[in-house]
């Protein structure tokens, strides 16, 4: 098997070697990240020095099951992160047809083709009905189209009837309304959410899996004991029941998104697509923006196999404001002065 | 695929349950985690917030071959904790036969039959020439046995030669000499390394498969990035490089084990076995001194398949140590009292 290097954003050392000039320090927004950190709670010793508890586990997938409104925690599965999930899950089946809904987070065709089975890319969920896994990003990655719940249950159904799965990673669902299928969990559906983006603690490595029981149990014994660190549960359970908190960051990080908006439209006039959390313009301009940022110290997310796409995460103080309005003023003049034509190609 | 319960040490919610009116704070010595956890050093926001990059990961990797005494760093893959690969490695293979050489840590056999494997326990390395996986302690946990590097370097090969695997886990090697195999790497090889039980740090979740680039990769792509957590990355890099700490460790741990042993053969005239970090006593008296200790606020490992066995691990305070020599006196005495011929029957 062969290990496919996938580009992913968080990755400051590729920005530093790319653009070594940039002035510092560097303005992250290559991530989906909640720049506005959870605030740590104070952390006992304990919790770095001895085994996580499995009631301080099963107490982390309670915290988990009423955040995401899941009806019965033992269905909700705490793992190092979403990702492992993703890379676990093609483990847990015989070789498969998978069909993915794309363009997406490149990690899932990955994981599911290193593993052996057969992986398609589809552009609508009706393209195959003949798979026996559908992977759906929803929120969608980095585009933020949704699917509604209803034609998820139905999709789920139908692939339970062929003793399929329906993937849905919820990684950006937090934040985004009520389209998440957790409170109406099918069966055959395995449900991803991920603690990281949400909270702004993504280094401590904290996701879940939401199935009902039976495929919960296959993920939970593949991961086996204390997967979880033990301070990633002390923060989790605490994070996860903080109500008030969520809400209030849900609506600041709108707030956020709205004003980011705002600036990619007066800088290339593109409306932006995608989550509460980072926002995407698909503009002939975009390659030429990521290296106008870049050379600037801001560093954003592009895409190889789309170069007209940018991703641009929520700056997270007011200085990362200032310095990306102000590239971005700069940008929008060097374009009327070099061609004054050219910016109006872009919003075509 | 059902769970089977495995009852582990470290549980001390149980110790609660099961001796309600003890006396606290508990004397946990129910695992062989070092009591004295390397110095926390500080660790950045940045750590929990952002996401750990490849350069920070593949530095802990690094870090873990010049400690373990790896030739080649590729084939070192970090993960959070042993027990995940422990539980991982079932899925990476093919149906297989698969032999544990046993009575020893319990969660190997349950990963390979939990995966659909045929597991046989063995209790020689001879006992079967057919299979295809063969799973080696070694040190062995809890009795301390010690296979030589050459009989495993030729078990590999044997095992190669059928396309089958060598799996030793090695999580009690650090203070046990050069037993490992790791300098001397056999194809088809995978040795589990744990940073948790040395270092006294098991909550943050630390753990390496070493192997041949070929089944390292399989490895690496089953996680996926981002596996381990930042603050645990930058520990662990830490702790790895710091020699002179693992030696002095070594040392001190290996002068616990000793006055441990004395201690127990005061109080049942037994010989200990086992490795530095945990002592075994093989004993008649074994049930009943499990329950005077537990008791008394100190929490020992028993095994439900062997009730004449306790595993002792090491007290980390004066206060700990003065507590179990107070129970451990008591217990001597309370025997002698009750029988005196007992006590020479526990000798024999």
């Amino acid at each position: 098997m062969v290990e496919t290097q996938i580009p992913h954003g968080g990755n400051l050392e590729e920005a530093r070697r790319l653009f070594p000039d940039a002035p510092g320090p560097w303005v992250d927004l290559s991530t989906g990240i909640n720049p506005i950190a959870y605030p740590m709670p104070a952390l006992p010793a304990s919790s770095f020095e001895r085994l996580p508890t499995p009631d301080a586990h099963a107490d982390l997938e309670a915290a988990a099951a009423e955040a995401y409104g899941a009806t019965d925690a033992a269905g909700v599965v705490a793992a190092p992160g979403t990702q492992i999930l993703i890379s676990l899950l093609p483990h847990l089946r015989p070789r498969s047809k998978v069909s993915v809904l794309g363009p997406t987070y490149a990690e899932h065709a990955r994981a599911w083709r290193g593993a052996g089975h057969e992986v398609v890319d589809i552009v609508s969920p009706d393209d195959d009905h003949e798979t026996d896994v559908l992977v759906v990003v929803n929120p969608n990655n980095p585009d933020g189209r949704v699917l509604q719940p209803r034609t998820l249950v139905d999709l789920a159904a139908r692939l339970h009837q062929r003793g399929g799965w329906l993937v849905v990673d919820e990684a950006f669902a937090d934040f985004d309304s009520g389209e998440t299928i957790v409170p109406s969990l099918p069966t055959g559906a395995i449900v991803l959410r991920s603690f990281g983006k949400t909270y702004g603690l993504a280094g401590i490595r904290l996701g879940f899996a939401i199935a009902q029981p039976d495929i919960a149990g296959l993920v939970r014994a593949a991961l086996g004991p204390w997967v979880v660190a033990g301070p990633t549960i002390e923060v989790g359970r605490k994070a996860l029941r903080d109500r008030q908190w969520r809400v209030a960051a849900a609506e600041a990080r709108a707030n956020d998104a709205d004003r980011l908006d705002r600036l990619l439209q007066q800088a290339v006039g593109t409306i932006s697509l995608g989550t509460t959390l980072y926002r995407l313009i698909e503009n002939p301009a975009a390659a030429n923006l990521f290296t106008h940022l870049g050379r600037r110290g801001i560093w954003t997310r592009r895409f190889r196999e789309n170069p007209n796409r940018l991703r641009f995460g929520l700056p997270g103080s007011a200085e990362a404001w200032a310095r990306l309005e102000t590239a971005l003023a700069e940008f929008a003049s060097e374009v009327e002065r070099a061609a004054p034509s050219q910016r109006e190609e872009g919003i075509a």
